[in-house]
């Protein structure tokens, strides 16, 4: 390590698998960890801004998320929900009461003109996170899915459609026009190491790689030597949570972790798989970077700061 | 009685009082009951538009009240304004989870380009009010207390501070541009009987009248020959509720039902004061107005019931 004090990681993250390796990387890293989020998810309920990536990791973070559904906060109550069915409101994105805080927080201080990124951090510090937890940028980028049925917004997709439309194509709406925040492009300036979390990539890393400036970053953070270290969504074949395997497919992609290798291999390092995967480290490293396999199912919090350990020795590693 | 049906009648209400007298009178008129309620009292919080005279009357009148606390409703929760606390908000004005959710759906509807008016009637009807509830006026009109501290706005002075502060002025602010609306117009023109209820006179009632056009529709059916028959908030020379007293004192008023009698002498027929102040009742006829001595407490539904009795005779009762 370059000095006494933990390395300063950037990792790019999705919803509860990108939430979960946060927490144990914060687990070893404390405030030296920057999470920078997904920003495709983002939708207007209630006229309200709902962010599910950023909460799902700030809540997670902060020690109070629902350990059993990996997103939302424990111990929620649906009181307002309710109210709002009855009052006329669409509730098909059912927002607990301590969430719905969140959102109406997180609204009342952008209609006071705050950015998103400032608005992330108080609400981070509020609750005692210990890292960063950064928007990709301050701008609306929408990610959309064409299915059978049209085009349809992400979580009319995910939370609505119970992602049963099969997905023919993806687009990342304002994505042209949105611009990466000071804060993700400093973060990745001073960052030791950069880490993808076990995220969708089409739809969770997608969108951050999507937003201009963002790869030029990276490279430029490889350019001067930080490596950067991916884990394998997909095990075994299979997605361990959401419709990644079956994106995969339809996209003409493989569902496996070497499928998800090669969408990253021109920009990564490494490449975290599954032990149940192990047959497909050789066909990794021959994608020309490097494969490290390790269990990668993060059951518990130890669970979750042992892949994060594992992630961390990855990011120093020599390559051979 | 003029038909067969139940008359049609307005009242003007406040809060509580203005609340538990419009439900008295809806268990005898049901749909044609309209209540116009004062909107000096509303505010914004955590970028919410919040009624709270309007959502008095209209979860008293949909029977999911707190009859205990006479505002709120029953068997409310505080997660979200506990969560809100925690994120930086202010919340000395505590929105109930539920309550919230009525707020968040008038914001909404409001941002949405609805009028006051028109949200006030689909939470009425949602909630399966019979009663219509109008706003005296869809603009913003903001009652302010001067007191030694200089002018407060009315929930800073009435929950923030308790309503410790002697009140020495009172003004309405944006009365001048506020128009009445033409539903209001519409009902009064319509009206067999105009209740006032036993609300503050001077922050409940007066912000009401304050509105441009509202006492010249009160006129224009008194000159049609319909009776204005007013309820006294003071008994014994208390409030029921809240700093009325205090308040008629500070302002160079009685504080009594005479001294509430004086201040509507000018426009109302008859006036309804309790069988405690039966004494002051010769002095209130002397004012050229009606008295009528009668239990005013309404400590349950069957006195509500029985109060809004008395005043509907009051509407019918030929002059002595």
């Amino acid at each position: 390590m370059p000095d006494e004090r933990p390395p300063r990681i950037v990792e790019l993250a999705g919803g509860v698998g990108g939430a979960r390796l946060a927490h144990g990387l914060q687990a070893h890293l404390g405030s030296r960890l920057t999470v920078v989020v997904n920003v495709g998810d983002d939708l207007e309920r209630h006229g309200l801004l709902i962010c599910p990536d950023q909460d799902t990791v700030l809540y997670t973070l902060a020690g109070i998320g629902d350990a059993e559904l990996g997103w939302g906060i424990a111990g929620e109550s649906f009181a307002a929900a309710e109210m709002l069915e009855r009052l006329g409101e669409e509730t098909w994105f059912r927002l607990g009461d301590r969430d719905l805080a969140t959102h109406v927080r997180r609204t009342n201080r952008l209609r006071d003109g705050a950015r998103l990124t400032e608005v992330a951090g108080e609400l981070a510090r509020s609750l005692g996170v210990q890292a960063t937890i950064l928007p990709v940028t301050d701008d609306a980028l929408r990610t959309e899915l064409r299915t059978d049925d049209g085009w349809l917004e992400f979580q009319e997709y995910f939370v609505h459609r119970h992602q049963a439309p099969e997905v023919r194509d993806v687009r990342f709406r304002g994505a042209e026009s949105a611009i990466v925040t000071s804060e993700v492009v400093a973060a990745i300036g001073a960052a030791d190491g950069i880490v993808v979390a076990p995220s969708n990539p089409i739809v969770s890393i997608g969108p951050i790689l999507a937003v201009p400036g963002l790869s030029a970053a990276i490279e430029g953070a490889r350019a001067r030597g930080i490596r950067v270290i991916a884990v394998s969504p997909i095990v075994g074949g299979r997605a361990l949570r959401g419709p990644a395997d079956r994106m995969l497919v339809s996209l003409g992609h493989e569902s496996s972790a070497l499928g998800v290798a090669r969408l990253y291999a021109s920009w990564i390092d490494a490449f975290v798989l599954d032990v149940q995967d192990d047959a497909l480290a050789p066909e990794v490293r021959a994608l020309g970077i490097e494969a490290v396999v390790t269990d990668t199912i993060m059951v518990d919090d130890a669970a979750r700061a042992r892949l994060a350990a594992v992630v961390l020795d990855a990011v120093w590693a020599t390559p051979v």
